[in-house]
């Protein structure tokens, strides 16, 4: 793998590198880690790579990689800057034959393209997504799904963090703010364990913080195609809130409720019945669940990275099959792809759209 | 007191009795248990009420008991029966001259009412109410209120379930279900701890078990009198859900969450500070709470019976101080009058009509 | 009912009224609240109680009431003293025919005994109890029962806490402090619930604070009757903690866990299995525990008045039956009887003597 | 790093490898993976190693390891054999220079060792250890500290559990089964967060399940070198439990509560105040504490691995530093070493004997 972005001082980076390193099965071989060249540098000695495979640019590296004799060349890019300049590296990469890992989505190519929508590699969102499947819950009635952070509580914009300036501007996050930055997550998540698609939607967005740009909150009301309905609320000024993503899906006959926070425990509950505590390695559960499961003895906590890990590794299992020419093992090709990209741009898209309308319903964009 | 409706089989009825016992300030002298005569009597007799104080009406119970001298006739009546008869014996008694504690407003005479919208009556309600108003959350800016249930996920009316069947019938409940039933304890909590009021909503009902009359769902977008937003979201499908009223409030500098199947628990959340964990009995709690803590040393759970008291004995105190001239103490004063309860219809009204408009928002009406 | 005690500043005696009149079965007719006879006949004002009925005096009451006629004079006598002035009322009530209902045991007469430990009084412990006895747990090997406090974490005694002052003297306590004032409790409900009898135990108490002169913190290692081993915890030095009552009692195919702070809950678990979560009113309770539920509707909290009243109305019932020559129902016979004080009586003998002991194991005293 | 042992089927030698992924700062370069050669070899294919780095045995591993030129050989070796083979190859390695990473403890050499208790590797367990040593509790009182498991309910042993295999084993395990397992994490985690020691214990140890020839539960009374007093219970026959180690302190002045389960939670609690929630990432932590945690914004669990991961990254920094010649960072040098192992080895000799004795106290062998 060889990485675009992600240098001194940008979190996600290192996440990125712990996530594709824990299973052993993707190395870190060369990198275009600053759009500064000496920054570049610097930063990839500290990751102990050999000083010509980091390169200057992104430009650089696709070029050279592209000569290097395959095994020794790098098999994918991962694109971890922020999101105004994620469309330039990922196009070149995938126009020199260089399969993409991203944050956010593209047009499509034949080459395989996975998104880093991180949350559904919990086997426990797994485990969700197969009850839903296999119908223990009935029809799909009812989803509330929410995103409450606090950290843009107040105006941190301008006053030195990268993290908020990027996201707060206009030019480098695009039309919505929070509804972009983890509203995207949850309408990914809702749509992941459900298997249904939103159809249409109102919106209220709002910019709390005096002189943001962007919404820093939105709330939304949402109608699925199978005729269900459902709450969507995202916000970056719940305040003492850290990454509280989490939902709930109600059917005719169960429902289950799922945190991220604590995103080892799935609970699941019937009318007239005692609810039940699913957690990774006890009881019956799913196959899809279990090949997500990284650490055998319950009650050793899996996190965050655990789950991230599970989207590059099932992206480089995939990759390799494709590369091998075989079908690749439907437990591994779980991971988000560029259709789910789309549709997060389409949703941003809607929402922000929705937000102007005098009128209740707005369409899902497509 | 005397007590109209609330016979055998009425579980609300004894909720009330024991919550008007639980203080030992009211008394339940007499009553008209029952449409039925005979089955008054019955129901009575179990009481161990007087065979001459147990009415075969209420316009019995209320024409005799107003002759009987002060000191040995009722003070005040409590009317407990489904909301389609709320009506006619809470007019009467007003008119004779008797103050009432009812589930639903009437419009306002001189005389005390009172409304038994009782979630309000619990300590950290009481305790999440004077931090909003003392400020210490700041200016509120989002709050997110639900009340989930699922006994209503199948269709139940028609079965024999008496609960069941006036909340389901336009006839007796209305034009609306779950919003009208608890919907309107969800708008009264969120007002009451924020101290706001709803300006405009937006509301998406639904009649999700099939052959319903009534909607069992309703999710709403809210808009504040000081520029908050919020969502209200009440359901009787939510599947394995048994009471979870749950009401978070976050304001420029802090915010709470309370949930009312814990309710001896109150999170407090600043921003980079960790999560307090707020009790009864625990720390410098305010004046109001305090006045509203029951069991002495922390960690003796309250419960629902403790806080519907709070209403009973304040609705007592603030009657006896009336009856004797006196200012009634604020602290007492402190439960829900005919305001909320005209407030509540108006709620009710306001989200039917804002499921049949087209348009985005709408006027609450007043 | 009567009263000796619970005048004016006693937390207890307020509690044992309002835990009396929650079911309407019970009527406070009569008391000698303190031994001031002045604030006795204030404290009875306060009550609304006749003043002919508030005595000077535990003698004068019982004197008094005697003479009175059948269906006027009390029927029992409630006993909220501090412990070194149980023994004179409660011997000179049960002298004179009158039942009694006490805190700490007596030695057997033929007339009804009530002991208000009132913990086993919650639905779910009750549940508990009917979980093992039925077998579900398999034979039961491990009891892990605690109660920590934390009030006593500082020398609260001699600073003008009546509360402290009593708990800590070994003149008005007995020979153990935290072991007899809350030890007990933990002993009773290990017992209660499991149907076991502790044969031998290991004691390690302490004073930790500086002039304290009885054990404020002790653990136990206990062994049962069938080979079932344990530990048992109190303390009222586990600062921060208020009154965390809680078991864990493990079979050979099942476990159970309940904590008293959060005491509608309780959590079953089975070996590769997802745990349960039971509830009052959600699914097949057992008619022990449905016999203790107040509130209908599931998700309306219960609590320890709640609990307590089901010990005051356990005892009138069965009181009224027996006074009818009926045999009591099972259901309700189910309360804390003379037998549970002799044992707890015991407990502390014996752990006070164990703690001395430089053998590791001490028989049970009985 | 090589690796002796940890071949297919054993989980904890996956687990060991991702541990020293994760931080990109440990690199595994060869290993000895069974005691079968074939089987080894086969394994080591699985791991993408070079063929001739793949040895048929731990002795041939450390000899030819050694010839190899520095920067090319391994750096030191991780052990992850059951218990009863941990003894040869840590021994061989140490005397052939190759410093050494293992679950149980060796004789001292001058080279490092460091010992896996992995679970003092979280951040709030470091935060713990700080919040004691900064004196925020004030001196300590009472240590409570559990480790239930279920797995071992029933006789697992003897069809065909590996695991269960030699842990039951007294040639293979010791003469302690449970409380040698994971009763010596409990003791390790008890020590490192008070930094007291353990000076005389009493102990109850039980094989509950037939058959069984070693302890799967056991309960311990404990005394520290301050006068703090204890609880230890650890236990493999806690059905429906997972890996629940969990650990409370109390202090004079406050106490803190933590659960493995969900590990990045820590309870702070004062007398007369709200509890507090600390979290990675929220609020004021320590420095020990803020240099463990690796997801930077906040809400982003992490788990097992991670904190796993923090032991090898700790020994892998300060073996850097000492090779060097540097002084390692005081921070990063914080990890389990043979005094914890010895100490681990002493424990449990003096639990089995402490069993044995009627005598209640019995002193920790040093």
């Amino acid at each position: 793998m060889g990485m675009v972005g992600g240098g001194h001082g940008a979190f996600i980076g290192g996440i990125h590198r712990i996530a594709a390193a824990i299973d052993g099965e993707v190395e870190l071989v060369c990198g275009a880690f600053s759009s500064d060249p000496a920054k570049s540098k610097a930063f990839g000695a500290t990751l102990y790579l050999p000083e010509n495979r980091v390169y200057d640019s992104f430009e650089e590296m696709i070029m050279k990689e592209k000569q290097l004799p395959e095994g020794e060349r790098m098999d994918f890019v991962s694109i971890v800057t922020p999101n105004h300049v994620h469309f330039p590296p990922a196009k070149m990469a995938l126009e020199n034959g260089f399969p993409v890992l991203c944050d956010k989505p593209l047009a499509k190519t034949g080459l395989l393209f996975g998104l880093t929508h991180n949350y559904t590699g919990y086997p426990m969102v797994k485990e969700a997504r197969e009850i839903v499947r296999s119908g223990q819950l009935g029809k799909i009635r009812k989803v509330m799904v929410e995103y409450p952070q606090g950290w843009l509580t107040t105006k941190l914009e301008g006053t030195g963090s990268k993290q908020a300036d990027w996201r707060t501007d206009p030019k480098r996050s695009g039309a919505a703010g929070c509804m972009g930055d983890i509203g995207t997550h949850a309408e990914n998540l809702a749509e992941y364990i459900t298997g249904l698609q939103i159809t249409e939607l109102c919106a209220d967005l709002t910019a709390f913080v005096e002189g943001r740009l962007l919404d820093d909150d939105g709330n939304l009301l949402l109608h699925f195609d199978n005729g269900a309905k459902g709450v969507l609320s995202a916000s970056q000024i719940c305040v003492g809130d850290e990454n509280n993503l989490n939902i709930r899906v109600y059917g005719e006959i169960g429902g289950i409720e799922w945190r991220q926070e604590e995103p080892n425990t799935l609970i699941r509950k019937y009318l007239g019945r005692p609810k039940e505590i699913l957690r990774p390695g006890v009881g019956n559960l799913s196959e899809l669940a279990k090949a997500h499961i990284k650490v055998a003895p319950p009650g050793h906590p899996e996190g965050f990275l655990e789950a991230f890990s599970n989207i590059y590794r099932n992206f480089a299992r995939t990759l390799r099959s494709t590369l091998k020419g075989e079908t690749p093992n439907p437990l591994y090709a779980d991971f988000p792809t560029v259709e789910d990209g789309v549709r997060g741009m389409a949703f941003i898209e809607t929402v922000v759209e929705a937000n102007q309308s005098p009128q209740k319903w707005y369409k899902f964009k497509t």
